[in-house]
């Protein structure tokens, strides 16, 4: 298992990185390798000071940051020959979309690939595709996406029966856009899911869900959206809390609940989306992203490649 | 200030509404009358269980609930007949809707109406314009919202120089789809309106921000999407703040800081949301209506029709 890591992508880049991979590297023995990539010598000086020394560690050179993209593109390049199992990158989505789908192709029968975004549902996790890569998406895509999801839920989530539903503005069958009522007519003739119908927002949560289908614009708002209502809802309740020293001391004593409640709610305990539909595997991680979100990124890596996510998604799309 | 509600309308009616209405009339003086419309026997009932017995109240009887449209088409009549100054309904959205828009007719160099949404905003409101009357808007539907955004915020809301943003997959200019693209360069040339460019989910709850353009269906995604991360939140903390006893006390000494959240992050204490661009004031409540959620619909349609925001959009709209 050897995995490729923009070292440079990111807001926090490179220090949070390094310190993702090398809590990754003693967390997650399987990983037999991290590809670091960036500027060299910047990162030979982060590892230094953040004392990650280890032969699991190779420093790869990519000569400068262009518009986020270069690293990105040479972490691309380890999966494209083969030494990398895996990229990972907090960098630029646009780009590294773009440098996945021209270097390493799509998969035969997949005409865009889509970025599988979790949020935390009550019965498990609720993935949003395509949260991104393909924001005018065509209803034939979708169709892609759900069988991706389909395949991505069930060997790597160990989903048995994944539930896909198409995000619409009412649950009703005749709710929708001619886009979403196509796709939902497409997704009923499609063998091989699990489709339950239009979803709304109340269901990415309390719903048993895992793959709520849309384009790519609208993917990307909605997880946006729900990301920014905990952070806003986190926020004022920290103003509340802190308002008078009664109530100070109260959430003193309930801080293993605010605590247990961010870990559940925030994207840095999921910490990478798979793009689905290239050939190979590709983490993309969230910009903001921490040293957890990181570490986290590299354990979805590790996981999606472990599972064989790629030729369970070439099986589904078989003829029979 | 006559106002006509749809007393059968909505998860909770009649019940709610008519405690709502109640709530109201104690509240607002200025209300001097509401009309209740709907099954007379059984709102005579309800009034008499509910103790509401006044000279401004008013039963009218609607036949019969057909698909949830009857009553909300009958409150329409009310405004059009100029018996009331403003309907309000909990029930059906598209049958409202379509019921104004047909009986009351759009402004003059309006093409279509939009509903405007309130979401908690750290600097006062940001509306959602539109939050579903429209799924599939034209960029010129989006021009008509911003100049409507406009007026309802400075005259309803007090804000003297509203800002305006686009909903979109990024806040660079270049961000977004063919739609979003065509609307961004018709609002960079409408003038009176302070366009501030693409918005993200973030920029909702944390920008100073007062309208957010998008199609119906977009917008109905996004704000279901906030209410249903933001019902999960407290779903979930409650749930957290149960686990133990220690927890249990100290959030029974912080019980005040959750009560100011739920007030502030509530569509309850927001109430109504305007449909604007017909003629008449029409204020749509959530389906699933809280007796406070109806009480704050009145009072957003008698501040609504306090302050002529019809007037403020027909001269917005007037040729210079």
């Amino acid at each position: 298992m050897k995995l490729a890591l923009d070292a440079m992508g990111g807001d926090h880049a490179p220090s949070v990185n390094i310190l993702g991979a090398k809590a990754a590297l003693a967390l997650y023995p399987a990983i037999k390798k991290i590809f670091l990539v960036g500027d060299g010598p910047t990162l030979e000086a982060q590892c230094q000071e953040h004392r990650l020394s280890s032969d699991r560690i190779t420093i790869v050179h990519a000569s400068e940051v262009i518009g986020m993209a270069e690293p990105g593109a040479k972490t691309v390049d380890l999966v494209k020959t083969g030494d990398a199992d895996a990229f990972i990158s907090a960098g630029n989505t646009g780009a590294c979309v773009a440098s996945a789908t021209i270097k390493l192709r799509l998969i035969e029968g997949i005409e865009r690939a889509g970025i599988a975004s979790p949020l935390p549902n009550e019965h498990g996790v609720c993935n949003i595709l395509d949260a991104g890569a393909n924001p005018e998406a065509k209803p034939q895509h979708l169709i892609g996406y759900a069988i991706m999801g389909t395949a991505f839920a069930k060997h790597v989530l160990g989903v048995a029966d994944p539930l896909v539903g198409l995000m619409s503005n009412g649950e009703e069958d005749e709710k929708g856009t001619t886009f979403t009522k196509e796709t939902f007519a497409l997704l009923k003739e499609t063998p091989g899911i699990h489709f339950i119908g239009n979803v709304e927002g109340h269901d990415l949560f309390e719903t048993p869900l895992h793959v709520v289908l849309c384009d790519g614009f609208t993917g990307n708002i909605v997880l946006k959206s729900c990301e920014a209502t905990a952070k806003a809802m986190g926020k004022w309740l920290k103003q509340e809390l802190t308002a008078n020293p009664l109530r100070t001391l109260g959430a003193a004593m309930a801080k293993g609940a605010f605590k247990a409640l961010k870990e559940k709610s925030s994207y840095e305990s999921y910490g990478g989306c798979p793009l689905l539909g290239v050939n190979g595997v590709v983490i993309i991680a969230h910009g903001s992203s921490s040293a957890l979100a990181i570490q986290n990124a590299l354990r979805v890596a590790m996981e999606t490649v472990e599972n064989k996510v790629n030729d369970a998604i070439r099986e589904a799309l078989a003829p029979a």
